[in-house]
């Protein structure tokens, strides 16, 4: 049997991937090996990398609300500035990824919003922030949220202001399966050529496709989709122009990992 | 003779006085003496506060863009944050009152708007932050756009960012002439009785009077409009309620400004 899944809501945080398997996508019978793949524009059509272990991050967002006291701009000695509060959480949050956590299970954080006030004179009631974090380690993963909030406690509790803290976990890493990685390697290598089969480079980007990997042993890679003559740039860049011979491709390593397998 | 000004544009920056003073409102006859007056809700109606020397501050409005580098959440390395850029300057502008500026001369220095970004997983390209600065001296007070387009220099440049600032400074300091300010506290230990006038408390409250009194010697002096039993708030606050019986006073004081002054 072969079951083929058409990713629904990749982007949205969590993905749609909780969802087909809640809706028993990996049952009946039972799914027993699973391969995905996304097009990598700066990779040649005709090729594909993949790696065993963890290749994509995993994601979470995180909205800080700094509650202060708001008041006359001319007067702050009656107000709490949520903004000077709001500044040194977003400076003390890099110290997160500065030094908080194990350099070889890295993480990333960014601070993606700030918003506070509306007007020269007045100090406003409120500061918020948002940002987004990820790493290829779960451990690293698993350590943030109470390391963020620590920060914020701390300091929102040094200038007397309150705090609002809301942490939203999207998908996991997503780690290949070493055999089944060797499988599409050696596909890869058969159908395409040696040459054509390259490393996958690990990112920081997030992707739905870690949930299956949790439930059933698989292998995520990439997929050539750069012609030469033909500008390329970044996924989601509005300029991104994949070379659409790369479903050629796609497609027969597909079929090629399908007729390996049985 | 005697000329009435209404005060036009008072809670705009610079005010409408520099219009009144250009439109020859202090000649023909040249204006020898000025006299202000402004309600106060935590003076007891039929009460005056007054005092010679500088009463209210000078204003300015500032604005600081920090121009980054903006991409993907995943890749910070590859952005220059201007929200990590923008929470230095923040903070660090914090040291000008709290140490750049003479204490006996202070200033105030507000940070009151800060918006970078959208949305969760993009690092934005830019951070715009606006505040408001006070002094009661004039040196302290021209001394404050050098020093913040210090900090804000510095700092971008640590980060690789850029920058665009922007400084209006209002009215200057309001500062009352001695003798006239001694001409409004004896008609009004005349009319309201010695325990009715009161030491006006200098805020960092601007106003733009003070434009006035730059090429006449006057008064600006505050009238008392709190009522026993009536709730009061404060100027601006939109549970501001005045004691309308103010007027009367306020009508006496300037007219035996005017009969004491002949």
């Amino acid at each position: 049997n072969v079951r083929a899944i058409f990713q629904p809501a990749e982007e949205k945080i969590q993905g749609g991937a909780l969802a087909v398997i809640q809706d028993k996508g990996l049952e009946n019978p039972k799914v027993e090996a699973i391969f995905g793949l996304h097009v990598e524009p700066f990779l040649p059509t005709g090729c594909i990398a993949v790696k065993s272990g963890p290749v994509m991050a995993s994601t979470a967002q995180f909205t800080i609300r700094v509650i202060g006291k708001g008041g006359h701009a001319a007067k702050p000695f009656e107000c709490t500035n949520p903004i000077s509060v709001a500044a040194q959480i977003v400076t003390s949050l890099q110290a997160i990824t500065g030094g908080m956590i194990d350099p070889l299970k890295p993480g990333v954080l960014s601070v993606t919003t700030i918003n506070a006030g509306t007007i020269f004179n007045v100090i406003p009631e409120e500061a918020a922030i948002q940002g987004s974090v990820r790493s290829l380690d779960e451990s690293t993963a698993g350590a943030f949220p109470e390391k963020i909030e620590n920060i914020v406690k701390g300091i929102v509790s040094a200038y007397g202001a309150d705090y609002t803290f809301e942490y939203n976990r999207g998908t996991g890493v997503l780690v290949n399966d070493e055999a089944m990685t060797k499988h599409v390697q050696d596909v890869g290598r058969k159908l395409l050529g040696d040459g054509a089969v390259h490393d996958y480079v690990g990112t920081f980007g997030g992707e739905d496709f870690a949930e299956y990997l949790l439930h059933v042993p698989g292998c995520f890679f990439r997929l050539g989709c750069a012609q030469e003559g033909i500008e390329q740039e970044s996924l989601h860049h509005p300029k991104f122009n994949p070379d659409e011979r790369a479903l050629i491709y796609g497609s027969a390593v597909l079929a090629g990992i399908i007729a390996g397998f049985g």
